[in-house]
């Protein structure tokens, strides 16, 4: 049989071929694994006994609602009004089995193949793969170091043309880390209103910014029913990535075609943890606070210890990720991170799956671990003869 | 914003809607619930605690494999090759989130925009809608009544063309109900694996197919990798529809595509159930056999009764469905569902949402309920004054 020659043609995933390299690691100290986001504490134990008080029950073993159970929508409309300053109903909301399938059913809702999506430079690898995949053309739209990694909205202007879909902004970034000043969100908003594209956000690392102020003022003050699809990740925020739970916010015309695409590609979202996190949402903000308090430590202490050893920088680092500026100029990302995985049990993602010209920069996931973890990077990345 | 042309101009999910005429009854007799497939019994609590169990583990919330536990999928495969007399290995097994999801992944992995896939018409109308909005042409193979609605692989083989990239064959048969000869399924797999194209055969009602031998041989007797895609549901076949389980059964060199896509839809499929399916494929396959039976005399029972009702007649009905040709001829199949959900209290599909030229029939799936329910039907489908 023959394949889609899209897909054939896209990147395979990264994190199995990074997962090749750390297993030939034979060291004795322990491998310090920051590839993969995976957050370096348990689910509370009181979350996991909902899952599977849910999960026991008969309830959960039925369908539900194409586009998650109301109840759970209501409670995260509660939720994200409260954050952003707006009104948000529960039909301006759906649930997802995760947020990389939230990014996959917008990306089919906005675009067909021939159509253009504009996507910062570096990009979360899963985008550009299914936009790949799907054919539609992902469009770079550069990013500086020296401008901290925050896109240039009259850049992305230059780049919309007439079979642009869409501007899709990550923040807080995967993989640089940077948190986009509300500013900028604001700008690439009016830009994307003005042209009659959408503005996506994904937000999956939204719980994760220490920021004091909300993350921007889109739903607070603008019309952004005919703009903004935002999407977000509980599987992150709970540390329940195995469960799968995205959702996304958005205006009721595009939810009522995301419901067809839904209708194909899920049916309904997995039961037992909608019920489960309907219950967390309140009660587990202030897990969740506390949470964001111990990563913004872990990020002052990464910044300070990557800094201190010769020959590496910290180019970017913000909620989760920092983009980590390697000491071999010229060599590439991939054998660098390898070296790193095989040889002194670091395992990081080297940024060439981010885009091209991206071979300098490594992302490491520091919020995968704690500070005693961190303090031992000094001798781990230490540059010697096996460098 | 805009929003995806083809997607805009497809079906909207018919479940809603029809919900939406069966809550207009105000019989005093109870609903009688025909439309979406739910088996009118519940799943063995052993199953659910086993779900609890898991669900309550940190194992679960963690991310798991991209194609599925290997657990999982080498338990799976053990049993498909006990049942098809073949030898499956678990790198030709992919778990995703639902049987729909797996049917969406396959089509991305085989087709893209401008491609064309062949479907037997009467279709399922997630299939139709998702090629829809991939820009993927839906080409229909018409089945007739008076061939028990088995598609004909001469017809077939006319509507091929260079860019096809596959036939769709679903068996039990979703809506008719009807089980398609191995000999058929032998005739297609020949035919595909000539012209080099896919062969996905939908094999989402297997377990409630009560013929006495395999439902082809195509695993025994043929090099089938690099033809057929099988997929199939746990979700129906253990009555956890709410928890999405299905696989998808491929050579390996489909599976590696597919995993591509499996990374961006799903990253993982949701792990609780999945360990709690790797003890049940052993443990339930006496609860799955009685079901099976329980079905088939349920059906023996729909088949006898509906007939013996003037004006309507059964025209096929198979694992699960009946396809019963309704006595209005010539009324749109929706306008006579509604009345028999709305004024009747008997919720069912109009075949008019399985394609076109169906508007004689509606589909009932009749395993949804107890003979008792059925016993109900010649008083509540009777057509008097109100018909």
């Amino acid at each position: 049989m023959n394949l889609n020659p899209l897909l054939v043609g896209t990147a395979a995933p990264p994190i199995p071929a990074v997962r090749a390299w750390s297993a030939r690691y034979r060291g004795r100290e322990p491998l310090i694994d920051l590839s993969q986001a995976v957050p370096g504490y348990p689910p509370p134990p009181e979350l996991l006994a909902h899952i599977a008080a849910a999960g026991g029950s008969l309830d959960a073993a039925a369908y539900g609602a194409i586009t998650g159970d109301a109840t759970l929508r209501s409670r995260y409309a509660e939720e994200v009004s409260e954050l952003y300053g707006g009104s948000v109903s529960l039909d301006e909301i759906a649930i997802t089995a995760g947020c990389n399938q939230a990014f996959v059913v917008t990306a089919m809702t906005l675009a067909t193949a021939g159509d253009t999506v504009i996507l910062p430079l570096p990009w979360y690898f899963n985008h550009k793969m299914i936009l790949d995949t799907l054919g539609v053309e992902a469009v770079a739209l550069p990013c500086r170091a020296e401008a901290g990694f925050i896109p240039s909205v009259e850049a992305a202007a230059t780049l919309i043309g007439p079979r642009t879909r869409a501007i899709v902004l990550v923040s807080p970034n995967n993989p640089t880390g940077a948190i986009y000043p509300p500013a900028t969100i604001a700008a690439f908003a009016e830009l994307c209103a003005d042209r009659g594209i959408a503005l996506v956000i994904d937000e999956t690392y939204r719980d994760f910014n220490a920021a004091d102020r909300r993350p921007h003022d889109l739903i607070a003050e603008t019309d952004w029913q005919e703009t903004l699809v935002q999407l977000y990740s509980f599987s992150k925020a709970y540390c329940i990535p195995g469960h799968r739970v995205g959702a996304i916010l958005a205006g009721q015309r595009f939810i009522a075609e995301l419901t067809k695409v839904l209708d194909c590609v899920q049916i309904c979202p997995p039961r037992a943890p909608q019920t489960a996190l309907t219950w967390a949402i309140g009660a587990l903000s202030g897990w969740r606070g506390e949470n964001r308090r111990t990563i913004a430590a872990r990020a002052q202490s990464f910044r300070s210890v990557v800094s201190s050893i010769a020959g590496w920088s910290v180019a970017s680092i913000g909620a989760y990720f920092a983009y980590v500026r390697h000491p071999f100029p010229g060599r590439p990302a991939a054998a660098v991170a390898e070296w790193l995985a095989a040889e002194r049990g670091v395992v990081s993602l080297p940024a060439s799956y981010f885009g091209p010209r991206q071979e300098d920069f490594l992302r490491l996931a520091y919020a995968n671990v704690d500070v005693a973890a961190i303090n031992a990077l000094p001798e781990r990345l230490a540059v010697g003869a096996s460098g």
